[in-house]
């Protein structure tokens, strides 16, 4: 594995074996694995998870880190190709990332959408102008429209759990003050497809997700035994659900468009997660979320502190995933 | 020791012995005792002291570390229970604390007090909050009215100067442009009188500290033959005094009340301390700060450059004092 | 060597030797070399290539490090003597600076120019101010007026690429918004003079280097039969010259006058390097840059993007040239 850009990019037995190298570093750690090895890690958005899960894991292996935070402590990074640089970037990423990539063994990269042309968004148009600037192991730490360590240690936990192969994987949108972006949900989207779950899209009106995106997901699901649908009737999508995996995203019905988007969503303060969302699922449904999640407005208290939540443990592996990811990278084994 | 949270916490034979281990690891070094484990810093204020010489203290003991600054390359946290969080903060404490702490093997949290609420604040009600969700060994890095490791330091930092246990240990309040924390007094007071010395507080009218803070030590004092006292008469407070410990706080009579403290505080800018302090002091009388220091506002430069000054050896001692915090509770031993 | 302060520090054997130890630690790295050895890193400054390859050289030999941030996350320092510290900052340099070199084995300190007074900036009264109180060993991450990790790497860059000893080095002036210090022209100018190159300061009028340093340079050239001469004649300076390293700068004949250095460098956008600048130049005369650079604002597009470019490589010999140094500086030999 030379990259982890995107989990569809692996087979599903390829995903299993990355999980399974994943328990396996979880059960017998290898301190001295990746000992000498460094990993660069530029954030050109926020992070609290990824930031602290990447530099423990390689520590955990015995490698070393360092943290780029464009604005913060170094010049901010122009993205876009041809610019004149006459404004507030100092340095554009063609230099920035290629001469970071020189300096370590493997780079990890964070930058969230623009939120402003989804076909731009949906072809990692940003993304990948930096992508192609790098010969070194690559890792993506989020992008416009993708966040496989999410999605990896998302399967993961579902494994943890003894979450059925085939159970129904409820993916609801949930109300948020601002748009965010479509990178976890499609991630949550193609990972439970890819498992063989029947992953069912809960979202109101105007918040579908982009037909590639479901596209991509039933393509996935075609080969693994699974299914995708959507609607917005709650009490349907959740019968039966063993999984309910919260998210806040953007209007996609009118993408970019601040005030339409603030409009629509003003009537979806109702789309609290709560304890009476779960009343048709099953026993034992669980509440999934990526984090960070504002509490009381996207998942109330007494879903979040109560025994449904299993958040804590999909952000703990992120830490046995990426472990996992980083010792294929650097190992090359 | 699984926390370090206050050095009332440990008995004076407890204190004697982790104090005994900070020299004998300055002495002997050990480079690898902590070889494989991390420690996570949380940072909700700013630092520079706890900062590097935490990170460098695991460093010199073959450990590796991790800092998160809310605000700043990470989404800020809400620490109130129960809130809509519908304004700024991204991530509750709930989970972000929880969270690192499942990454490290130890977790640090520096969160000062809200300087609002007196009740609130001397009950460590936002630190204990946060505290509660962490199973790990944890290391308060300074809260409300608490800095242990900086009490550790300045109790080393005496034994290496050889003051005498019995010792006048005179603690002034000394001025600054705005109310700033009672963590370092609270801790300072309280050291010195479980170490046994002669506490005298000097304080202007308006600025005693809470008899809260005030019984602790004088039960500390108790048990170790020390006394406390306080006073807002310099020179007689100074008056044969082994320590001029000086430190900058926020006016107690109208806490939370920035317009009272301001007038409270505008007479008293001759509350800067000059060499004519120590007139009536011992000959050799020290003079301490925990630092960061306002020169010429808290303390004068001839003070701060002159022969009295030890606050360049108890920001060394923040290392080796640490040192020995983390040996502690990462070898258990 | 004790410290790494100015080039000029050194002789010219002292840098091939320097050169030579960079060249043996890319061929046969020392993973173990530096095990146990923590660097400090102080930042008044933004950065980028400085921060990673710091770390990732400190990483590389087996040792660590830490960053500290004046403004993010620590407090803001105060750098001027004697100040009546009643504003933002709420540190001195005077206890900042010396409280980290207790901490690390070695000290690393970036500490731009004022850029108001140019006597005080070519006298480096700021950094020697931070210097003097550090007795560890020292590393000058950029200065006012010095940046001796850039021109070494630079050095070691032109052996790399077999730029001829006596060649020609054109160091060019190049457009920016706004006016820039003068720490790597002046490093650049020297060591190119040290190297033994005919060295060629290419800059409109207004913009000359300082006398100074122009002598220094040229004291340098005399040493190693060298030569340095200035004009603002492109296409004469450019003929036959083997290096173009374009540089902003700001206006030294109105130094620290924004309004009129502003007025100086409207007329001169269209100093920005161009394909065509390089009629005259020899055939494969290179282009060089400290980076960042603004990208059709400095160097056009066409220019950083082709065969001529070796700004990746001089990047990249941060990173072996400073392991050099950290070698030389914690290993003693």
């Amino acid at each position: 594995m030379k990259r982890f850009l995107d989990l569809a990019d692996l087979t599903r037995e390829e995903v299993l074996a990355l999980l399974e190298l994943a328990r396996r570093l979880e059960r017998a750690p290898q301190p001295q694995a990746l000992s000498g090895k460094i990993l660069g890690l530029l954030f050109l958005n926020p992070s609290l998870r990824t930031l602290a899960s990447f530099q423990a894991g390689m520590a955990r292996l015995g490698g070393s880190s360092f943290v780029i935070t464009p604005g913060q402590g170094t010049w901010q990074l122009e993205t876009k190709p041809g610019a004149v640089m006459d404004g507030a970037a100092a340095e554009h990423a063609r230099e920035g990332v290629a001469v970071l990539a020189s300096y370590c063994d493997a780079l990890g990269i964070r930058a969230f959408a623009d939120g402003k042309d989804l076909a731009a968004d949906l072809a990692e148009t940003r993304f990948n102008a930096m992508a192609e600037l790098v010969e070194k192991p690559l890792i993506n730490l989020e992008s416009a429209i993708n966040h496989p360590c999410q999605a990896l240690a998302d399967w993961k936990t579902m494994d943890d759990l003894g979450v059925p192969r085939g159970g129904r994987f409820v993916l609801s949108w949930a109300y948020h003050p601002r748009p965010l972006p479509l990178a976890v949900p499609a991630a949550a989207l193609h990972m439970a497809a890819l498992r063989g779950m029947e992953v069912v899209v809960l979202r109101p009106e105007g918040f579908a997700l982009p037909m590639a995106l479901m596209d991509k997901a039933r393509r996935a699901a075609g080969l693994s035994g699974g299914s995708v649908r959507e609607t917005d009737e709650r009490d349907e999508a959740l019968s039966g659900a063993h999984i309910l995996y919260a998210k806040e995203w953007g209007a996609t019905s009118c993408y970019g468009d601040a005030a339409a988007d603030a409009a629509l969503r003003a009537r979806l303060t109702g789309w609290c997660v709560r304890n009476d969302w779960f009343g048709r699922a099953a026993g034992d449904c669980r509440l999934m979320h990526c984090l960070p999640v504002r509490r009381n407005v996207a998942v109330a208290d007494e879903v979040l502190d109560g025994a449904r939540s299993v958040v804590q443990l999909q952000a703990y592996n992120r830490l046995t995933a990426q472990m996992a990811v980083l010792y294929r990278l650097l190992k090359g084994i």
